[in-house]
């Protein structure tokens, strides 16, 4: 993902430092255009907008907080966007412990995958006060066409962990709903036209359908590859019950979701398209 | 239901014979220019087409079959349309002992609620070999304007039960992805902006959102009044998991949002629209 | 089970008819010394108890209620026990339909499983008024070894579908806490025993324990052969969930372990043991 | 717990110094002869053996861990036993510090409950290498009288997580059998008869059954006070599946007791015993 945002940043012609682990990222960094570096507070030292894109709240919190942590070479006045997807405490902590050098910060996490990463037709969903929000428009949308104000610091990941609950469910509701319905004998193309134009009617029926050759495009479509990997779902619901657990707030079909895309990688699944739910009910169609 | 369908097909011109336990809906109807009967075998046995509307499969059942059913007085040619929420089992036996009389039978349940009977903008979705599906489209197309061809007899029940399994789930979801991001501090019209906007995206959040204020004219907006009944959910919740339990299909969220509505109907909210459901995770607010 | 059950009628020096849809167990029965019939009827028309053990309601209503009943040939002041596992409705409704022709009828569903009813040591639960149950203990004493008077008619049913909901969740417990265990790194034997000397202790995990070799004699320890069928604990989950369906109760857990039973028999494994439910959290070693 | 554990190393004759957050605790444990310190590392600095009993994973870290940690302070040679209820991971990195340092450290989580503290009954559930359990013994002896090993650091608390996520489902198991019986019209002490003397045996029904009256001496018994507290059910809970997450076990039944009790704390019965999740089923008796 960050590769590809990197990518567009260029094209809009921005001066981009990077710093990635995979040597593979940061040669197609370089090819493009940008300045590689050698460590995270290289990347950061001179920069004004800083934009961070890591797999989990530990690496965000050691490259904002940790010893040698960006935080500490950042300029006064300088802005940044974490893109990562995860807990809303962590964004909040580094954003207090910035704010107290000056520099502001905001969660921006994405939804729209690799290939809107690509595009540069990424939604943002932002969390920030007012100015902030103002501020990181420019750069923003140069990777992402739909820039969504969620509200204060963390807004941002609470509006992607609740959706990403409410997708897991509904895609694997609609899973479910489709294998009932083959196995009592109807067409699955004629159930999901009318599921479609009626009450049941979802992204995951509509645009993702995990019935293969209902959606030609999707990924279920094509052997469940090249889509949002069962394993990130697994991640994105267990930020979600987590986030509920320290809030004392019951999340009993998250819950139960969680535990079926568990037992969906453990049957050795986990890199297929999350829409690969359907092998929890059924063997589809090839 | 079936008196608001019936004052349409009154208003089409066409001679309608009723019979209904309800002496209010009989007066209704009455009224309308309808011709009241005793007994069911006196509305159906000079009908060319017949259209029941009953609570449940007993009744269907005892209507069509029973020692006093109108399958004993309906005349060979005519057309029977059973539109009531049923599993498909039943009404595919109807229909086979109908067909030894040389009279047709479909399913066509609908959806739509009571304003869609009312205003004639029902769905229906009809399981009915091609030529049955051809006579009927008249007789439906007074009540309704969206007719669903879904397949054999048994397959309007099926898509029925499919689309309410994934509805009463994916209504649950929003509720509990609604109450999360509340109880995480974002604000719950935002947040349902985001979601409505991403791929968590369905029609119970959209059209018919269970945090108040979010749909204005959702029922959840009036104190969840005048909508869909907890326990009629529960009932359609109840064809799925029984149908899903003949098959030898599993269906784990279906299960698990059925137990869920069954708590809210053992609550005291039975008689509540099925968005209030959001009493399973919060209080919502007035 | 009606087979075994037989045996030991006879060898306490009843004369026993039988009637049985497998010719194999009839000439067993035969080789025992039993009286063999054609015929529901014929078996009972002479009786002065009559012991009914069938797979489920329908066959048991249709041997009691149906056109060829036994309710039409027995004698008045005749007893029946019928052992079969259903559900309370069904022997409520034959027992009414006895009592009006001075029969008495009551339900002793049995645990103890094939080994119990071979060896005359199963549990039977009554469900019978006083006197009833005080004419039943002569002859169900010859067949098991612990009476247990539940309540009125019906209560037997009550007291086996609650057992065995408790059973079939407390197993999967089991299951789920011993796979969890051992993926942590403990070693099952010395899990066993712990649970087993604390508050986790069931007969599920002393008795029965669904890990190979922590208990000799149990199926796991043998490939989960020769026990009490996945598909039988699905039954009996289904009993206890449609009883609670008509009742209005959740039953959140039965339900749930209701559909891992379920994906344990789609996924092949109907007729291993129970304890079988293992193969839902780890491949268990052999 | 800690505070009637102190107690009882006081009885037995050995030196104790203390310390805790408690000024109420610390004046009990005075008045006993234990000798109150102003910190852990002064209660720890001259200690031959070490015994925290804390709330939290985070608690322990800090205790020995942290800037003011015990580890700096503890002569080489000394033995650590925590009792507290925690996480795996967090112990094993505490004994590999301490080992550096040639300090040994054992994790000793406990059942039995405050009486089973106060009257010198604790079972303790030991994780440490074979030379580390017998130093351990005579010092657990004085506090419990039943010392299981469970293998090595760590291993403690994987039986006790393990133990507690099946208590807390066949709890849950049992109230709902219960409330289901009770609903079906049978008398429940009848019902826990059958149950105890069958498989669905266990010992939630035996000795702690959640309907009021069925044991004598229950929380359930006394409007479900003076027990284990739901909300440490649910912390409990929490961490099996924490820990089942960090494994990539599915663990589906604790996930969805651990909402079911998140729902009992919500709805206000934090403080009850956790035998109190009956409230979840029905409204119990008093």
């Amino acid at each position: 993902m960050g590769g590809a945002m990197a990518q567009n940043l260029l094209k809009s012609g921005h001066q981009v430092f990077g710093y990635d682990l995979s040597q593979t990222a940061l040669d197609h960094f370089a090819a493009a255009g940008g300045i590689v570096c050698d460590h995270p507070q290289d990347a950061a030292q001179h920069a004004e907008v800083v934009v961070t894109m890591l797999p989990a709240a530990k690496h965000v919190r050691d490259v904002y907080l940790g010893e040698h942590g960006i935080l500490q070479v950042l300029q006064s006045g300088s802005l940044c966007i974490d893109s990562s997807t995860i807990d809303p405490q962590t964004i909040q902590e580094i954003a207090a412990a910035a704010q107290a050098k000056q520099i502001r910060v905001c969660d921006a996490p994405v939804s729209g995958g690799t290939l809107g990463a690509k595009d540069g037709t990424l939604t943002f969903m932002i969390g920030a006060d007012e100015a902030t929000f103002e501020a990181v428009k420019l750069p923003l949308s140069c990777m992402g066409k739909n820039l969504v104000h969620c509200g204060a610091v963390g807004t941002g990941q609470v509006a992607k962990i609740c959706n990403n609950l409410i997708l897991g469910i509904s895609m694997t509701a609609v899973a479910e709903g489709m294998a009932l319905g083959a196995k009592l004998g109807m067409d699955p193309q004629a159930l999901a036209g009318v599921i479609n134009s009626s009450t049941g009617r979802c992204w995951s029926s509509e645009i993702y359908n995990p019935w293969p050759d209902v959606c030609a495009n999707a990924p279920s479509s094509r052997g469940y590859t090249d889509g949002f990997a069962a394993q990130l779902m697994l991640k994105d619901l267990g930020l979600a019950v987590d986030a509920a657990q320290q809030a004392a707030q019951p999340v009993v079909l998250g819950s139960m979701v969680q535990q079926l895309y568990q037992k969906l990688c453990q049957d050795g699944h986990a890199h297929l398209d999350f829409s690969s739910i359907m092998h929890q009910y059924t063997t589809p169609p090839t």
